[in-house]
């Protein structure tokens, strides 16, 4: 089998799983992009099994420490554990990360489950070129309503793949309503500009609605009205959302009245709009996009988050809360963390770690991959009279 | 008042609470052992009001940032608002700690209530010259059965305190029990073997008990036995408890006995023990003593975690669980996630996150004191079968 000799200190042999072009020794059996591959270290021992694409920074993704083949079997034994997985820490499968990528032993290939529906991404080009493979294992397992196919993540174009959305299995024809919390949200898989909910939020939704009861909340960058309209369920007094897109606000209006929970929703940029805003809250939250997608832009994403961070804090009374969240792997916790603290220092007020966040166990952590753990949040109360 | 004029760049401008020695830039109007004084930057701004002692390193410690005496209504006042804050989060203050040194705005003073009795410890030479306010004010609040005194930690020599237990408020004669998550525990508060329950632990015995039913459990470090009871009551399929003391096993095999739980205590050096056994776990617990008191010994104790973890890996089978504890902040959370992630790799083993733990949130976190941030632990399964 062709494969790859890769360089001593490369990240593998820490526990990773990916292979970066400038790691590998040598090429040798001359692989084609999509193949599997063998990894081997300089003194040929063999670690494992691995998919390659040339074309990609990442050149090789380990999907086994073994010798495998990535056939109908595989898809099925590596899918079936996935779900195991969820099943067994009891999570709510009807809305739910089903498979996640390395986290689940099949590097680019993402399943979400929205009720009867799947929404399928397949970000590998190895993966990509066994599309059937992982559908039929899917409708196998799971006798879905439908498979999207639902490729336009940016990150295709590293593996030179193209743009594409497409029912691959089964009929999905416009909306429906799915349950998260006991508060129901509309779903349009198919509308571009209405992706699904964030998964990987709802525990923290529900973490921060029991902090809201009779308080004046702010959702900062609310998209579908996640936290808003589970602080306005657990009985917040008065809850306001902000919000860049017009259709978001949209969604999150009619999401509220679906589900009769008063908001209120502004359309406006959550910098202006805390630069102008005089009110006082109790309980705010900061729920960007990632502002970064890379190390270099690292500085302005917590230039950002500090300006944020600071305008929220100034917006707080006394013993108020603030949860506040960041999307990216490339601040780490303690960064984020003392961003926040930093930004308290200036505010002149004392800061206490009420909870800590982090993305829901249906994204799975690999500590040895460090991309996996991308998702960190903390609550802080403003300490009252010090 | 006198007070400190504070050097450029002391770490109290980035919200740390304390003063070193080597960050005072000025001592002016000649203030006595255990005085409030006044801190000025060096522009003459006041930064507010701490406590004085020059024989120790951390030569003063606010506790304003304003001007403030510490008088009967300051401890009545910062003493409620200790309690408040842990009714406001709706922590079991039947076994608490009530107050928490600088996370409760008392530097040096610590109160944990065991049902009707309070333990104080009062490690700083300011508070301990007001010791009488203090018990004054625990009386009135809380009306106790008994106050003890508990000042044996290590930290006194450093404020130049001398050891003393003793009861300072009502009456304490011998044992009696307490009840945490079911489970009764027995206290003996005057026995200097036994230590009250390490509260600090209680949510993650919880949270590690929802991972133990039909599982063989094996809890290193059991002291009074903590997880291993909650393991037991669980479900757990069998308990195996290992603490080097033969007191802790004594009061661990007490506390089995008076909760009808079966559980087998060895008596033994945990390293040795990991070496030696050759059984398969389904669930195992590290939750050492802190083997690190300062930054110098930090590598030997990473050296010695990285030993147990990877034990504690290799007596694990195909989805067999780790969960492992920290207990010294000079570890950070990303320090001990990497020495975990180390030993998976000799071990050959790839791990999955389930759960991360830290101090529960009677021992509140200020973020700007990261010494105030020192529990951290994580629950890692082994992916069966990559």
């Amino acid at each position: 089998m062709p494969g790859l000799v890769i360089a001593p200190r490369a990240r593998i042999f820490h526990g990773h799983e990916w292979v970066y072009g400038s790691e590998v020794k040598k090429v040798f059996g001359d692989p084609s992009p999509g193949d599997v591959i063998t990894l081997k270290d300089f003194r040929d021992r063999p670690l494992g099994a691995a998919i390659y694409n040339p074309e990609s920074q990442i050149i090789a993704r380990r999907f086994s420490r073994r010798r495998q083949d990535l056939d109908a079997d595989f898809f099925k034994r590596r899918i079936g554990q996935a779900l195991e997985y969820r099943q067994r820490l009891a999570l709510d499968e009807n809305l739910c990360r089903l498979v996640w990528s390395e986290s689940d032993g099949i590097p680019g290939v993402i399943v979400d489950r929205y009720g009867d529906h799947l929404v399928l991404q397949v970000l590998t080009l190895a993966m990509h070129q066994r599309l059937d493979l992982i559908v039929a294992a899917l409708n196998e397992l799971l006798t879905p309503a439908s498979i999207l196919l639902r490729n336009d993540s940016p990150v295709l174009r590293a593996e030179g793949l193209e743009t594409e959305i497409r029912v691959v299995a089964g009929s999905l024809d416009g909306g429906f309503a799915v349950e998260a919390g006991g508060i129901e949200f509309e779903i349009d898989l198919l509308d571009g500009q209405k992706t699904g909910l964030y998964l990987d939020q709802l525990d923290s939704h529900a973490e921060v609605a029991r902090l809201a009861e009779g308080k004046r909340v702010l959702d900062c960058f609310t998209n579908q009205g996640g936290f808003a309209l589970a602080a306005a369920k657990a009985g917040a007094s008065q809850v306001t959302a902000v919000d860049i897109s017009g259709p978001a606000c949209e969604a999150t209006r009619r999401n509220a009245a679906r589900n009769e929970l008063d908001i209120e929703v502004i359309e406006a940029n959550v910098f202006d709009f805390l630069k102008q805003d005089e009110n006082e809250y109790d309980l705010i939250i900061l729920d960007p996009p990632s502002f970064t997608r890379n190390k270099k832009t690292l500085r302005d994403a917590m230039r950002g988050y500090k300006e944020i961070h600071l305008r929220a804090l100034k917006r707080l009374g006394k013993g108020g809360l603030l949860s506040t969240y960041c999307c990216s792997h490339h601040a780490s916790r303690q960064e984020f963390l003392s961003n926040l603290v930093s930004a308290s220092v200036d505010a002149k007020k004392t800061i206490r770690l009420i909870a800590e966040h982090s993305q829901r166990a249906d994204h799975p952590v690999l500590p040895a991959i460090p991309e996996t753990h991308y998702l960190k949040g903390f609550t802080v109360e403003v300490v009252p009279s010090r």
